[in-house]
């Protein structure tokens, strides 16, 4: 690989114990991946890579790897998906969409659903959307009272750090847009037929509340932003660019798990296929 | 496309009420997709539209895909997964691998962890090994009664019936190998070092029950290809005509399902995007 992902990675990341400033974080980043076709290239590298990391991690069968998904409507979730996990494919790769939790789930705690879908040792989870949407919508449209929701934090952190003492790696992503792209995407959605049927009225209620999502979304990632699962702010105003940072990153986490194929304790000379 | 799906899926389709005569079906079929180049160009269209497809499927909401596989070990159904559904990527197509039954599975009938994995509306769903085993490897090692098995057969078609009069269309394929062929790929994994944690001495166990095996295939071909899920046994010795032709199966069943994106009940200029 040419990019250099810990670099990348240190300019998207949320440092623990320190201020996010989500406000003045950009949504462009020209400067990293600057040159469009590099970074389509890059991205086709780590694609590649990925998928074989996770072969081996399917092999060594002993630790996973969960990527969250966060970001508002439009922001680019459900293409993140494909462009960096596509070439790993739905073998090796479970996607979770976390949407209005059914009467069942609320009839447990939040984190209830989301813990049965913490993929299983050997493979790479995806959730499109998460937990995070109980300290984001749950707030901002007040579906809880303030004090549960303030519970929360420490909740999630106390959740993840399970999970990351028990082989599960975390990423936390935000794709990060700007108001102005939003409407962008939303209009596109009215303009161009055959994206009519992803538009949804509701999003532009949402999109009134900008301000109070954004003002949510600072607060997650000033408090959960942790050693252990630390968030990364994507810049995703342009799709080339985020997809090209995401898998850089998620490429430079599984090299740096480095799975191996396990070592078998038998000769191949043991063994006549007759 | 320029291949004749029809006519690919009548040579290897088992006529409901017909026997399937397992042991005079090829496992090369050299005349079905001559041209290795011709077949990879025809899997590459194929899995592009069939990616092009799953987006309607899911945007209608309505009907979902159900792809089994089956087959003897290293028949080739994780390679069929990749090679087929990989350009459709994690979001469109979840894997569900079923392995010998867990303690919870146990305690309920067989199909209930089947059922509780059927694709949702919109959703292509593969299953690498199924509920089939339980007529198969249940079967051949005598892990339930003769009449408890003999019992199966026809709840299995009950049970793919409900699922088809309910939005739920299933496509089965058995991925049909020579007993050489087999022997070449289990060879390989003892030869090949990155290869050896795929093998198992188990395997070898089950290549010695290989006629009763066959005969296993052979009778659950002959009871359960009907009319709402019939079966396909597929030449697998080569890789590349096996994906060719599932894949063009796959497509000409997706394609002939017609999903479409819905109509909207409003007006593009209903909205304003502010």
């Amino acid at each position: 690989m040419t990019h250099d992902w810990k670099a990348i990675d240190a300019a998207v990341r949320v440092e623990p114990g320190e201020k996010s400033k989500l406000k003045e974080r950009d949504t462009v980043c020209d400067h990293l991946f600057a040159d469009r076709d590099a970074a389509e290239a890059a991205l086709k590298d780590c694609a590649k890579a990925i998928n074989d990391l996770q072969d081996r991690l399917w092999a060594e069968r002993s630790r996973s790897l969960l990527v969250v998904l966060q970001g508002i409507d439009t922001s680019g979730k459900d293409g993140t998906v494909r462009g960096v996990f596509n070439q790993c494919g739905p073998l090796g790769v479970s996607v979770t969409a976390f949407g209005k939790p059914t009467e069942e789930e609320l009839a447990h705690d939040y984190l209830w659903r989301v813990h049965a879908a913490v993929p299983k040792k050997g493979m790479i989870g995806v959730f499109n959307r998460s937990h995070y949407e109980d300290v984001l919508v749950v707030k901002v449209r007040g579906l809880a009272p303030s004090e549960t929701i303030e519970q929360r934090y420490a909740q999630i952190n106390a959740f993840e750090k399970h999970l990351s003492e028990n082989g599960v790696v975390i990423l936390k992503f935000m794709l990060h847009i700007s108001k102005d792209e939003q409407r962008e995407r939303l209009q596109e959605r009215l303009d161009r037929p055959e994206k009519n049927w992803k538009f949804n009225a509701g999003d532009l209620e949402d999109r009134k509340l900008w301000d109070e999502y954004q003002s949510a979304y600072e607060t997650l990632l000033d408090r959960c932003s942790t050693a252990h699962a630390p968030w990364r702010v994507i810049p995703a105003d342009k799709k080339w660019r985020r997809n090209a940072m995401i898998a850089a990153i998620v490429h430079g986490t599984l090299a740096d798990m480095a799975p191996t194929y396990p070592r078998v304790s038998w000769k191949p000379t043991d063994f006549t296929v007759v």
